[in-house]
């Protein structure tokens, strides 16, 4: 027998979807979006029966300017107040709290005075104690939260195995499998997800993946995960994220079951505000340099230099991705 | 236990890749390819290890007009001859011929007098006797050959078994598992193979798969039935292909561990056929109007009109597809 959850006719009660579109997508154009965008995704994924909404970053002042960023790299109260009112909705609201890079005794306020809800904190492996601090924290401030460790394509499995039984013990609801360079295969994903699901199994946790399309396997890896066990799915409109971007919401809500999800309003969000986005220039999603950066499990800092350049002399930017090691 | 044929590190003998750029992205530009792209792909597939190379249809000049197609429409042997000579080279040359539409008594003659090595016969699922007819005029006539069965995402399963069945009986050296709408998720992948592959053991014959990229899940199927045991994998060249196009051959190779395989010559194709073919305005590849035809198990044909138009008014386009039915 196979390890399946679920069949592709019914549906599973446990899956959450979480559009990351504004905190991925906030990557591409430094979380400057136009007017009405934030507000017209907040209704569109309220309708569209999404879970949660991930509004962006809780960054460091002391770390970034304000002025070289938009408001949804630093999540103010009242910038997700001006959007969400009081969250009268079943959708709840998320941040990203990356270790080292936020401020979160002073920035993460008490969740009854919040308009957030779940505090995701991004990690590397080397970094767990620290990502295990944060969440101690949220948990104290009354949130939900989960540990999302990246690069793992990079990590040794005795590490992983590691620091999974760390946040095992840790008082964090859920911990998500990130394929932050697009690498993973399908077979790889399996592995990982038995893996997370076995530790988030003995601990009463949740697992989530957060998957990135630089082989065009991002919704591949996302319902391969589904079908593993793993509960709450990333998605952006658009598939609008960091270099080669993420499971496109349309792909995911088109395939999942559950009557409360809705593609509709996401189809018109993508008509009336993805659409004149991309038209003004602002770029993203899979080409030939982030399928290489992906084959070759590296970061797509290169392949997004490349795109931005426009740059077509593919076998040249192979070379320079050998040519690093 | 898992079915699963191979690992991620080590490679499979029996793996063979048949590039499908002229066949398939001939649909896209009625074959007619600039000069000298078919004499690079030739050139480029050999260096890179490419087993076998479709260079069209063998499509009736009776029901056909040559005014209205290029060269690759009808495969004449001259044609290919001016590209292979005696192509003294370990990669074979595949041509596709359509039940019905293919005079093949006439058109296929013997192989020592061609330079065709493989007949791919394109079937739907009601004509398989008409298939197994021209299967064996080419065994006859020398050649390996295959049958595709297509549009299978919307025939019935007891169909399905009969005209496994059937095909099994007859001489036909391998058959095709075609994804014709992009419609299938991995899941039904892993039957679909099981299915087909129960059949090639029974009868020794070998599984390949054509995949279409509708879902972004071109590579994703493709590997997925590659684990499963499935033997010709099908890929072209950027995944030039009608519609949302097919597994890019830049995917597989890239992917594949057989060291005969080589990326380099496809990537230098990219650069220096593709990419100016895709610049004079030849379209194909992944967008929103063909994710929902694949997600709604239909024939792209509405989904290739409206890129065509450039259409992105997404919802209406779903209303417009839902009113079909």
């Amino acid at each position: 027998m196979e390890k399946k959850k679920g069949s592709l006719l019914s549906y599973r009660s446990d899956i959450k979807v979480v559009d990351a579109t504004i905190r991925d997508g906030g990557l591409v154009n430094d979380f400057r979006f136009p007017d009405g965008f934030v507000q017209s995704l907040y209704e569109a994924n309220v309708k569209a029966g999404v879970d949660y909404m991930e509004f962006g970053y809780k960054a460091s002042k002391d770390i970034f300017d304000e002025k070289d960023f938009g408001p949804w790299k630093f999540c103010d109260e009242d910038s997700i107040r001006n959007i969400v009112g009081d969250n009268d909705t079943d959708m709840k609201i998320a941040v990203m709290a990356d270790v080292g890079r936020c401020d979160y005794k002073k920035d993460i306020i008490s969740r009854s005075d919040s308009a957030i809800d779940l505090v995701r904190v991004a990690t590397y492996i080397n970094t767990i104690p620290a990502a295990i601090h944060m969440v101690e924290h949220c948990k104290n401030m009354g949130y939900e939260t989960t540990i999302n460790i990246m690069a793992i394509s990079n990590a040794k499995e005795s590490e992983l195995d590691e620091a999974l039984e760390l946040i095992g013990q840790s008082p964090v609801d859920g911990i998500y499998l990130v394929d932050s360079y697009g690498s993973l295969y399908m077979e790889q994903i399996d592995e990982l997800a038995d893996k997370y699901l076995a530790m988030a199994d003995k601990y009463d946790k949740f697992v989530g993946i957060h998957a990135h399309n630089n082989q065009q396997l991002a919704f591949a890896n996302t319902i391969t995960a589904l079908v593993r066990g793993v509960s709450y799915l990333d998605a952006t409109a658009n598939g609008m994220g960091r270099g080669a971007g993420n499971c496109a919401s349309e792909q995911l809500l088109g395939f999942l079951k559950n009557p409360k999800y809705n593609l509709i309003p996401i189809l018109k969000f993508l008509e009336n505000h993805i659409e004149p986005l991309k038209a003004s220039g602002v770029e993203w999603g899979y080409n030939v340099p982030y399928l290489l950066t992906g084959q070759m499990n590296q970061h797509p800092r290169s392949a997004i230099a490349a795109s931005k350049e426009g740059r077509t002399d593919f076998l040249n930017f192979l070379l320079e991705l050998n040519d690093r090691d």
